[in-house]
């Protein structure tokens, strides 16, 4: 024999052996998995799938009670796996299956439980979505990845033994044994609150109930006989707003979306009276604590209510907010947040009991805390970072998250950097003479004539521009109240494309002459975006607050492509002002740094997605610590490069200023000299222009 | 060359280059260890000692600020060890340790600070006790072990990085990492109360603080600059006291002791009316659970100001307690304990935050519950267990620890078993017409003439006996008020030994011709104990009582002897009771078994012993967990045999039963055939007498 013929003779042999040993086995692949194997007639599907590893889920353990375990007898998928038909290859519909689909209704064609279904053939299985424990949850935006599932608690339901006093075993001995011997989970221990539910638990479930796993090792909730309801609570805490997410721990499914004002707001309205108010009041950060903790523990109710869901089934809270919201909800005193250097008490991520924030959830429930950046860059922004995933792409990209503070990161999977930039409240509406908060009534869209120089607007609450027929009419009950952050962005970029603000973002005087729209107010003037009760005017005041605002939040991003040395590929601005701006005029107005407009999307509460990720997802918590660690903190306020920045990023854009996608949309003003007010001054001190 | 030669020369070559290489070193041997190695010059001798792993303790780290470290050049002892003169061996006395003398007082001639002392020639090094992390606490009874300490809080000051802004780490990380680098704890944690402490502590120590340690992982306090005291709490929850023992943790010293009542006595006298309490008052257990933690964190301020320590200095607590006070300290429903099958929520130990149970101490300082052996059998068994040792020893120990119900275990190194018996509360004084708690004016001690039938008396605070001079005027304040525990035993004894009672129990009627001592009370006779105000008698019920009792006590150790197949070599006596009772009195009426009488100790408050070595030995509490484990548990309800004892045991030793210990010191009566009440019907059904 040579030595191809030795190999192929004794390739046979094995084979034969293997097929002598296995005479009564046989094979099995799962779909969509690919994973393989050979069985002894009469195993279960679910055992099968256990020992392949297969994502099959099961709460009741093979009782067919949770039905979890669905899989579908792929007859179509025989050709391509090379096997052959399965007619009679499982064993019939079973007595367990019936009652299952008498109590919870019939399955579909096809389906059968994957405890109960005995193999007794080659098979090919296949397991639907619904079925699988890791499944994924798709996102709205098609850019961003799909959530997997990877829960970090789930039910275990368990017979437990009955008190013997032959053999005092204690009531928790008993349930863990139970849950080393039906579910393998030998490491479980308790907290007092769930302990002391235990013993009416078991005795009103007669020994039957279903235990809430954290990581497969606390015991966070025992409810009686079989349960299959887990929920989780998303919050992301803002320093004016409260937004919560109940979620289905296994569908990832969101039952429930509920937000409240941050009741902190009667100590102060920014972050930085709050910080004072506990300077000034010792002790007062414990009343922002409560007001804070009582607001969640008011939304987790009201969410709950909304949802059909009690308490005691949400076992599980993530939480985000900027450095100030996330050490008050922890109860940390956020005082030496309020100055130089911004110490952090904590910046890892941290997990506490529900209870000892203070919210009734499952007794035994964490809260698991997204990890701080850095002193102004919260665990909000490690939300943003998580949702938007920069650390996984080749593009680089630009994540801004605009709020009292603007919190920055910049990078891609070889490096990420983050700051923060102190851009005040003007983008909020605050600190604007007309501004107001985002609400009905307020001018969201602004567009000018070029050539007349007249307004036309837009009001939340209303499909019309105030110059279509029939505006009036739908305004009457809201009226138009004010302009909110999106509407002045774009009156005051309207205002600079229709060339009635300078580059220096000076109102021209010398257009009054030719309307009415602009007028002297004292020495300045100021733009009449509209007549009537009340009388809106965009002041030069207002414009020097837009101005300061978005030079201070160019300026951070800048500092991190300069430390960078390149540019963004990608833009998305997270939270509530990122998702009503326009890009565009965001963009004309230089807030952002020029990019494809095409690549500038708006990610809505990419924080609270990122809260909402870490819910489900394990694995994603790991990451998002890892990669919080990994992000290279930028302080803005010790750099020098960032003033130099900052008065530079003073004026808009003009042609000549490195805007070269801008300058595709709209048409920019060329570069003139300077005039008034100091613009000479500060172009000369700085460089040309934002770049 | 030959063999030997070879390996000669091989051996000389060895020696040769290893003194080549330590040329500059110099050879140190640390007594009490033996442990020797070679150091190069220069090296401090805490360094030297920390290499070798000698147990030198040091809170400061090697700063000379702790003065844990000090150890004596010990000259005296060069010969033994072949050394050479210390004159020149270590570095002469340095600024540091002045410093450190100034400031904290001389040490003692030839003594030095380990971290500041450094090697420049050979030396003996003698570690003194005191310096030693892990020093033996010698104990009052001679034949008991002494505690060795193994801390489960330690101290470790540390030099904290102060914030800085480029490199944006919370304090708490910069912390951590201090641990790692100054003490190389890797995996510490911090709870939220704890945490709440950190930035006000870094900046009052200005960033110098000491941490304290639980396990080398949970950090429980943080205290401001170089801080050396940690104390700890055992504490003994008793049904009707508890008790405290505030202890220094590093040196075992017990620095208060105090107790109080229990204040759950309001719901109730004994245990039992105590859980029906908790029946009939749905929630009631929390009225109980709050009760006892407040009597608790009652205690431990109380002796905290004895001993002048502060609350957060008090970074430890154990606790004991039979099942029902056991639970309800933790705050668990007692009622399934209140009935069969006696099942308990826990009986593993269990470690909770001292706040959780609402103790104002160190902010994240542990309670430790030690575990419950069974649903009758607790924490205090287990406590005593752990002081007694019965596990380490070859004799066979009987452990009894009598109250409401007797907890008792029989064994020895190879073989633990342990029941409780229902003995109700007659040994407290209680059922008993004349009986009262042990207090001032109580009869403790009784004789009998065994010819004249008169009898004399000692009471609670005062030495003399009633027939002594001055006696009267003695108890002039407390008067004669009543009867003991074991001052009832003692009287039924004498009784039985004066032949007034017979081994059945029956007080003989005929004896009131013979002395006024005896006399008629309706159907059945009493013997007068004390004429006068208040007259004190012992009824017949009274010996009816202790005789239950008594019996129930006998029949739950004789349960474990027969399951053992062997009789006790040792028997000790725990508790209040068993503290205060004779044991020859014992023996004769037959609570105990059997046992040179030169063997039967009492253990005074051994379950709260325990509990100290609990709190000062991390391995004791390893040690107790495995052994609970692993004690064989009767439970005295279900078992035949226990009825069988219990009737066979209700009569008195006589001549002819096994008490050959006893026959020698006492003399008992002969067997007689049994008269009235029944009696002959109980010898016939049982086995003959107490054997």
């Amino acid at each position: 024999m040579g030595a191809k013929a030795r190999l192929d003779h004794a390739r046979a042999v094995r084979v034969r052996a293997v097929r002598a040993l296995t005479l009564s086995a046989h094979r099995v692949v799962f779909t969509p998995s690919g994973k393989r194997g050979e069985f002894a007639d009469g195993t279960s599907l679910l055992a099968a799938a256990r020992e392949l590893g297969v994502d099959l889920d099961s709460v009741c353990g093979g009782r067919g009670i949770c039905g979890r375990c669905q899989i579908d007898i792929a007859e179509g998928d025989f050709a391509k796996h090379a096997l052959l038909s399965s007619a009679g290859h499982v064993t019939p519909w079973g007595e367990v299956e019936s009652r299952y689909a008498d109590k919870r209704g019939a399955l579909p064609p096809g389906r059968r439980l994957g405890c109960q279904a005995r193999i007794c053939g080659d098979l090919v299985i296949d397991v639907p979505p619904e079925s699988q424990v890791h499944r994924q949850v798709v996102r709205k935006r098609a850019e961003t990845h799909p959530i997997e599932i990877d829960p970090v608690v789930r039910l275990y339901y368990v017979e437990v033994g009955e008190p013997d006093m032959h053999e005092p075993a204690s009531d928790l001995r008993r349930l863990q044994q139970a849950l080393i011997e039906q579910w393998g989970l030998a490491e479980t221990n308790v907290d007092l609150a769930t302990l002391a539910t235990l013993q009416k638990t078991l005795r009103a479930g007669q020994w039957k109930v279903t235990a809430a796993l954290r990581k497969g090792r606390d015991i966070v909730a025992i409810m009686p006989g079989f349960a299959e309801r887990a929920y989780g609570v998303a919050i992301d805490v803002g320093s004016t707003t409260i937004a919560a997410h109940l979620t289905d721990l296994a569908s990832g499914e969101v039952v429930a979306a509920v937000g409240a004002m941050n009741p902190q707001i009667r100590f102060g309205e920014d972050l930085m009276s709050r910080v004072s108010y506990v300077m000034m009041n010792p002790g007062g950060e414990k009343e922002l604590t409560r007001a804070v903790r009582e607001a969640m523990d008011g939304l987790i109710g009201e969410a709950a209510r909304d949802a059909g869901v009690s308490r005691g089934e949400i076992m599980e809270v993530t939480m985000v907010g900027n450095p100030i919201m996330h050490h008050l909800v922890l109860g940390l005193d956020p005082t030496e947040l309020g100055g130089a250097p911004f110490a952090l008490t904590i910046d890892g991520a941290y997990e506490a009991r529900g209870r000892e924030l203070g919210l009734d959830i499952a007794p035994g429930a964490f809260v698991y805390a997204l990890p701080c950046i850095a002193g102004h860059v919260g665990a909000d922004a490690a939300g943003v970072v998580l949702a938007e995933a920069p650390q996984l792409r080749e593009e680089l990209t630009l994540l801004v998250d605009v709020g009292t503070n603007a919190e920055i990161v910049f990078g891609n999977r070889e490096r990420l950097l983050a700051c923060s930039s102190p851009t005040g409240p003007a983008f909020e509406g605050a600190q604007i003479s007309c501004g107001q908060r985002a609400a009905p009534g307020a001018i969201e869209r602004v567009r000018i004539d070029r050539a007349t120089l007249e307004p036309r607007f837009k009001v939340i609450g209303c499909d019309l521009w105030s110059d279509e027929p029939g505006f009036a009419a739908a305004t009457e009950t809201t009226g138009v109240t004010g302009v909110c952050g999106s509407g002045i962005i774009e009156a005051i970029a309207e205002m600079f494309l229709s060339r009635i603000v300078s580059e220096d973002g000076v109102i021209d005087g010398g257009l009054a002459v030719r309307t009415k729209r602009v007028e002297q107010v004292g020495r300045t003037f100021a733009y009449v975006l509209r007549e009537g009760q009340p009388r809106l005017l965009v002041y030069q005041t207002d414009v020097r607050a837009i101005q300061l605002a978005k030079a201070a939040l160019y300026a951070g991003a800048k500092l991190l492509m300069e430390r960078a040395g390149a540019a963004p590929e990608r833009v998305t601005l997270a939270g509530a002002f990122g998702s009503h701006i326009d890009p565009l005029y965001a963009m004309t107005l230089g807030l952002i740094p020029d990019c494809d407009l095409a690549k500038v999307a708006s990610a809505g509460n990419a924080a609270g997605t990122g809260a909402r990720i870490a819910l489900l997802n394990l694995a994603a918590r790991a990451e998002i610590e890892s990669v919080v660690r990994g992000i290279e903190k930028i302080e803005t306020a010790i750099e020098p490069a960032f003033q130099r920045h900052f008065v530079a990023a003073m004026a808009f854009p003009n042609k000549e200023d490195a805007f070269p996608n801008l300058a595709k949309r709209v048409e920019l003003p060329a570069r003139k000299e300077p005039s008034g007010e100091g613009g000479r001054r500060r172009r000369r001190a700085a460089a040309p222009g934002p770049s």
